[in-house]
């Protein structure tokens, strides 16, 4: 296989039905091209209690310092119906100059383009200044508990140490070069209870109507929005994500009702200030409600359902101005620095070393059809040898 | 059997288990009854598909007009968990001035003073001024599909027309005497759905939350207050009963959502024009929401569950005024003449003819030791009595 050769090297991969949790070959494949590239490579299988096991790849390539992390998973999303695509979604066709399949962009592709960026400096030059690692897991689009955290844990319990890490997942809304992400926002999901007092329709002042407070919650929740974002992060925003009662007779008022809610909150929130400010504004809806009413204060729990995630934002200029330099010199535009979108692995990275994102065009991930662009491939290429050239360059001259 | 006295009759018809739809010997041992005062009776068991078939009685006394109709129920409420019950729940035990069972207020007790009363006149005179019917069903606490209506056209088929009709459920909030009900509010049960746009909770730009617009949907249908009432009705009154989502990903805005109401509805509205006024609530909050939003409106659909019942009042001032002058009379306080409370078969009836409503305190209806005062027997059966003759001299003289 020619390694300096994306396409050659995606295609290989996206013919791994590598469905989350399986391996399905593509860490295998990976782990022969880093082989041939000289990479000392770490296989090693994760579980957990209800969890299924899940296969994981550490690799690196050089001893000494400075040390370049790239991170990325081979597992990719059900691709639904095989008969809803046009090409088979594991068959890796090219067609229009596209190539196809499930992981194209949503990341085999990232990991196709860094792997021939290295052959390609690894042609021009005898060794790297340096070191570059990559840690790839097969639980991104799963549980994520056997991935990218205990991988991480078992690296640094080894002694790796890192200086920056790039997480190759696709960043760019429409075309290649519009958007690096340089943190994101934290994460918080949470669920309500409101108790009240059933009843029939008929005598509602013997009764008390959970969904009449419900309403005055959700309310008080999403108004007035938590913040107006700031030039770092867009506004945080909560969005309800489902209200369940489950009371069939059309003539009761139910005993109870729940809601749940996510928040992506910014760098001007943590967890447990945002959480404060929701419990806030529970209460102040709570007694309005009580004074409205005259009855007792309605009985409502608010808990919160997984850890939440905190919001972070890379302050390492060199890291952001070395990738965004790169991106410019490749594509002829500067890239936005964004903290947009969903959360990625890279909120477990950046408790280890500063950590910036950018890959492919996000646009047909998780969909029918998933495809990239074969010019695309070879831009992100070009891209990603220009900053790990640079990075290494940029980082010894400081040091 | 002493069929002058209501509480042995009561206490007879306690100890047969009716709950909905078994007859349980309820209905035999009233056919006996009225059998010994000289009625002719009709039994009926009406069927239809996916319900249970229920039996019916309806038995006349007397050839000629005027002619008044008593209505009832001999069905129950399930008694729930025996042992929670202090005397068993189709014991009829007598403790402490009480009958103790299910049904003892809701509503054989009203049927066993009716009787009593019947009975205690039959003794003082040859035959009535008139006629007299029962109309008695076992399906009033089930689905009311196969009882009241039924048995209603059944009659009516057969020739049979009334001058005016007194139902016997308990309409006394706290003590005999206080309520009679001379008409009942409306009832319509709604379903909304709304639908929305799914998406990922990151990235809300591209979803459209339909809780969003279903919380603002639910505060267009609740305020302002449909109406204020008026002297003959309660202000009307909406109350939300469900609202359900399903959706369990914490972080997926859902694609659509649910919501159920019920209106309770004074003679301000008729179904059609409370329909309207829902609709445009609706409507109206739809178009802020698009105008906030900019974005396209909301999909939502209203239906209605089952056929709304319209409100009625009672507008025969003889009738109304015999009952009221018969509880003073026997009392000495003045009823209330109400509308408020939930629905009840006179909804049915006052299509045939004229319909108030009187019968014993509702405190412990579809409670667990459901009793009556013995005393209040008495005294409902002097009522009874009085309200009976009076009917019959007002009628006549007026006709």
């Amino acid at each position: 296989m020619n390694l300096t050769d994306p396409t050659e090297i995606l295609a290989t991969l996206v013919r791994c039905p590598s469905v989350t949790p399986e391996e399905g070959g593509a860490l295998d494949a990976l782990d022969t091209m880093l082989g041939e590239l000289g990479f000392r490579r770490d296989r090693v299988t994760f579980q957990e209690a209800e969890t299924p096991d899940v296969d994981n790849l550490y690799a690196r390539l050089g001893e000494d310092g400075p040390h370049l992390m790239f991170a990325g998973h081979t597992d990719v999303v059900p691709p639904g119906p095989a008969e809803d695509w046009t090409h088979g979604p594991f068959s890796g066709e090219i067609a229009e100059g596209r190539l196809y399949g499930r992981g194209a962009v949503d990341m085999k592709g990232g990991i196709a383009c860094f792997i021939a960026a290295l052959a390609r400096l690894l042609s021009e030059n005898d060794k790297l200044p340096g070191s570059v690692s990559l840690l790839i897991t097969g639980d991104e689009e799963g549980p994520a508990i056997n991935g990218t955290v205990k991988l991480l844990e078992h690296a640094a319990a080894s002694g790796e140490r890192w200086d920056a890490a790039l997480v190759g997942e696709p960043t760019n809304p429409n075309e290649l070069g519009e958007m690096i992400k340089v943190g994101r926002r934290g994460s918080l999901s949470a669920r309500l209870i409101v108790e009240g007092t059933q009843g029939h329709v008929a005598y509602p002042h013997l009764a008390d109507n959970p969904l009449r407070a419900l309403i005055s919650f959700a309310d008080a929740l999403t108004e007035p929005p938590l913040d107006t974002g700031n030039d770092r992060f867009p506004p945080s925003n909560l969005e309800l994500t489902s209200i369940d009662t489950g009371n069939t007779a059309t003539n009761v008022i139910p005993a109870s009702t729940e809601m749940r809610f996510n928040v992506r909150f910014n760098d001007l929130w943590s967890a447990e200030s945002l959480e404060g400010e929701l419990r806030a504004r529970l209460e102040v809806a709570s007694m309005a409600l009580k004074y409205r009413s005259g009855q007792p204060p309605m009985r409502y729990q608010l808990s919160f359902q997984e850890r939440p995630s905190p919001s972070f934002l890379t302050r390492d200029d060199r890291l952001v101005a070395t990738l965004s330099g790169a991106v410019a010199a490749v594509t002829g535009q500067t890239p936005t620095l964004s903290t947009t979108g969903g959360t990625s692995d890279a909120r477990f990275i950046k408790d280890y070393c500063p950590v910036v994102e950018f890959g492919l065009v996000g646009q047909t991930m998780h969909k029918v059809d998933e495809h990239v662009e074969i010019d695309d491939l070879e831009t992100l290429t070009l891209i990603y040898k220009a900053f790990i050239e640079n990075w290494f360059a940029a980082t010894q001259r400081a040091g």
